[in-house]
């Protein structure tokens, strides 16, 4: 899958359907898939993603955007399958462009967009309903949507009929039969679009790897039912903010248990708030109880749910095991269940979290020690159900690190589907499809677009190759003054240095050398500045790596005056 | 177990067992226990732990030698259970305080040590070499050697004998029963100490979390047969370097399916020339070859075994998925097995290297997508025969985060070890055993002592807080020379910035702001350089946080010429 030789393609033909994964094939997250034919552009889900330790200092990273620039006008409309940040957080950042471009999604997922629009200050969106079943003829995309079951209520799969053939995108699913809600992933819907024939199935590779079958959401019942039998004192729940029910399970066992219920985390009190509203979370009238009115109630009588079960620094669950929570503490016998995934790269940042509590005396849940989460994605066992019942003539994994496209390749491959249109493709890859074949035929630019604080794609590489070397080795930084009409040194060399050693008389014996350098480049007649800077980062190179075998960055400033 | 409270111990009273964990209690690393009776000190292991992304740029941590600074001609030897690298890691740190303190350890652990202090050029270590029924009276002490079984060979549990109590230390270990070197962990030694009557236990809690018992070693070979078998071109195996056993099993397939076999890695080629050499590794006389000769053999005929399972970036392994390794290169079709475990907080790197890999067309199997591993560690149905076939009086769980810990205490409780008497003690708790009854008496430092570059003990927590800014937002500098007889600017401000926005333009009309601001400061008659610099910071500051909601960190220079 080393497409990097790869041109940009030829000018799209008539009647070619035209496929370009703009984020999402090569990382979880960014999810944004662009289908073009005859001129009209359609988008499927514009998500973020959240930046990894060697991106530092990043907020989020968005889908290849700048590809739609010259293009805004042809797109016909954006499908949301589903509520996560990996497929809605780029929305706002797409809307700047243009911000009346037809959003279509089920009710609960508009509304979290919404939440996000007003947030971002955009009031002209617009927003179209649409539920499973549902048909709409988008200008020459004719849509019809089914029902998928995941981890968010009201997520949807997508079947786009073209004049250029159809396409099946199945969001993100899994094949839970016994789901809270009863609402199941409309197999027969898969059906009917197989039966008319899918030209290419675009599928969740999420858990492409993982053998078998994601257990069902009420099989962690017992467990979870377990930490509420066997706790006596404060009982702390963290989950996902959107994870509507793992939250209804949660609450369904305080009402058994007779606990009142608070949320803590602001997204969590939004989030659930517009699931209640929707009649998505059945709450009893009076279980509900303010973050104000905890310390009314008995420890043992209130489950708080919260958000920080990915050790993220600044949510709720973390402030309280570093003991900086304006108003909840834990106290030796409590006990904080983690009722979550632990998404890859997070260990850290999650293990700081449950030691710290376990420090504080609390009894710490999770599914390393219990079986308290389930996945919100289709294992293999599930996949190849799916290709199955949909048997399509091409298969374009989605949703995955290439490892995980791949794993879901070969299981499109094991049902029956050619190997050359089991097509493994990364962002920015243009696959095209006509008379039913697809193909990889160019590329386009999809890199990373940057989020830093209010800045949207003007850190570079090199800005966080810097970061890199100063976060690992920190700086030093000397400053010189120098009078080129007489070639004398007016004032330094003066060095300090931050994330480095912080004695200043580790510099006395270089200081001399560093003067000593720049005086006879200044007599070899020496009289621009940035060669007598090059002058200074040698000396202290040289002087930096031979004393402490070290390399940190060097900040040389030579002014004449 | 918040013990923040706790004050330096008393003196210790004559025939009182004293036991200070000096790491490895909170972390899994720089393992370290000094034990003292009557004012003579034995210390079990000297390991270092590997810096978390929250310690950049750190080399090593070592445990709190500090302590012993007073203590080194009390100090009667070292006691090394095996050889990896968070038990003798920092061996050569400690001979620097002391070079000829009596070492104690298996063959190969004293093998490995050898190597570890040539390369610091230590040269008057003396180093006993002891195996499993050994009985060796060290001064006060009375040793006694038992055979565990790890994830590398020759490793030993000891029995401390003294005048005050007596203990067993397990070191690292787990309990399988067919182990590839027939060496089972020693259950009759246990027995005898029980029964001879243990004061107080101290265990490795690594995997005290886990339910059931560790799968065999032996386990993992139809996984791996799987492999070979299916490998019809290349075939790299990463493992790591001292995992003798993995090794073996690999080379006895290796044989089977007639491929060659070539180390890559300095310590893989190192540490099983050792293993050979020392008996522990059956090799076939003409089954190696060098790396240099690898292109004399076809694809098909040779199995690589390199370093970099963990995804260290300067690793055999990585370079191979960064294409720049200089003689190993990764085509369509070739097979790449992890026959490792993933340490948390590796996720990321390891994953960069499996998806770097996959994108060359790689097979890649890891144990999340195969059994091709099994933990060194016993889990907590083992961790119940140990404490049942021993019967402390006492437990002190070490080797483990707090979770882990607790865990392990857990088990010592439920088989029947009295909850007061089953202690979750940290890094620098001091434990006194008297008459049978071990209690925490107090705390002495035992912090993290970080290894940098060539500088030990020189970082501190203050200069990580700043690569820690430096590595998140990066640093805006401003260069300002002021004249203070005239209250002039001479030159300047000029502003240049690293790891932020890089287009110079964006400090346009801040340097106005910053000029302006300065000489107002300076009409109003102040005439300090300090002073001036807080100036530039703040005004500096609020426009960076105001125009892009960041706070690189601002580093203002003003000099007086």
């Amino acid at each position: 899958m080393a497409h990097d030789g790869l041109k940009s393609p030829s000018k799209l033909a008539a009647d070619t359907l035209r496929i370009i994964p703009l984020g999402g094939l090569g990382d979880v997250g960014r999810n944004m898939t662009c289908f073009e034919v005859n001129g009209k552009i359609l988008l499927v889900d514009c998500g973020v993603l959240f930046p990894e330790d060697n991106q530092p200092g990043v907020d989020l990273i968005l889908p290849g955007l700048d590809y739609l620039e010259g293009r805004l006008g042809d797109v016909v409309g954006l499908v949301l399958t589903h509520g996560h940040e990996d497929h809605i957080g780029g929305v706002p950042y797409l809307l700047r462009m243009r911000e009346d471009i037809p959003i279509y999604g089920s009710k609960l997922t508009l509304a979290l967009v919404e939440g996000k629009l007003r947030e971002h200050r955009i009031r002209h969106a617009e927003l179209h309903t649409v539920k499973e079943r549902d048909q709409v003829a988008l200008d020459i995309f004719d849509l019809e949507f089914y029902a998928v079951t995941h981890s968010i209520p009201d997520a949807l799969a997508v079947f786009i009929r073209t004049k250029a053939g159809t396409v099946l995108h199945t969001g993100d699913f899994k094949m839970d039969q016994l789901p809270l809600d009863h609402r199941i992933t409309d197999l027969r819907g898969f059906a009917h679009a197989g039966e008319e024939g899918v030209d290419i199935l675009l599928a969740d590779s999420t858990n492409a790897e993982v053998p078998g079958f994601t257990p069902l959401e009420r099989d962690i019942l017992p467990a979870l039912e377990r930490v509420f039998a066997e706790s006596t004192q404060k009982l702390v729940v963290a989950c996902f903010a959107s994870h509507v029910h793992r939250v209804q399970q949660i609450i369904n066992l305080a009402v058994k248990h007779d606990r009142k219920v608070c949320y803590v985390g602001r997204s969590m009190v939004r989030n659930m708030a517009i699931a209640r509203e929707l009649g998505y979370l059945k709450v009893p009238g009076d279980l509900l109880i303010e973050m104000s009115k905890l310390n009314d109630y008995p420890d043992d009588k209130v489950v708080i749910i919260c958000t920080g079960s990915q050790g993220e620094p600044l949510a709720a669950l973390s402030r309280i095991a570093n003991r900086d929570h304006p108003v909840i503490s834990i106290d030796a016998g409590d006990t904080v269940l983690f009722a979550s995934s632990l998404i890859p790269g997070n260990e850290n940042a999650v293990y700081r979290v449950v030691n710290g509590l376990t420090r504080m005396g609390a009894h710490v849940v999770h599914r390393g020690n219990a079986f308290v989460h389930v996945s919100g994605h289709s294992s293999a066992g599930e996949l190849l159900y799916l290709y199955n019942i949909v048997k399509p003539r091409n298969a374009l994994p989605v949703h995955g690190e290439p490892r995980h496209l791949v794993a879901n390749a070969d299981l499109a491959v094991a049902t029956g589907v050619p190997r050359d249109r089991a097509i493994v493709a990364q962002d920015g890859d243009v696959v095209d499809l006509k008379k039913g074949r697809a193909r990889i035929v160019g590329r386009v630019d999809a890199s990373y677009i940057f989020v830093d604080g209010s800045t949207v794609g003007d850190i570079t590489e090199s800005a966080l190759t810097d970061r890199r070397i100063l976060g690992e080795e920190g700086f030093i930084s000397v400053v010189v003054a120098v009078d080129l009409r007489d070639g004398s040194i007016v004032s330094g060399p003066d060095l300090s240095a931050r994330g480095f050693l912080e004695d200043p008389s580790i510099f006395d014996d270089v200081t001399a050398r560093i003067a000593k350098s720049v005086r006879s480049a200044l007599d070899e007649g020496v009289d621009d500045v940035h060669r007598l800077q090059q002058v200074v980062r040698r000396t202290v190179g040289q002087w930096v790596s031979n004393t402490y075998r070290r390399r940190p960055m060097i900040v040389p400033v030579v002014i004449a005056v």
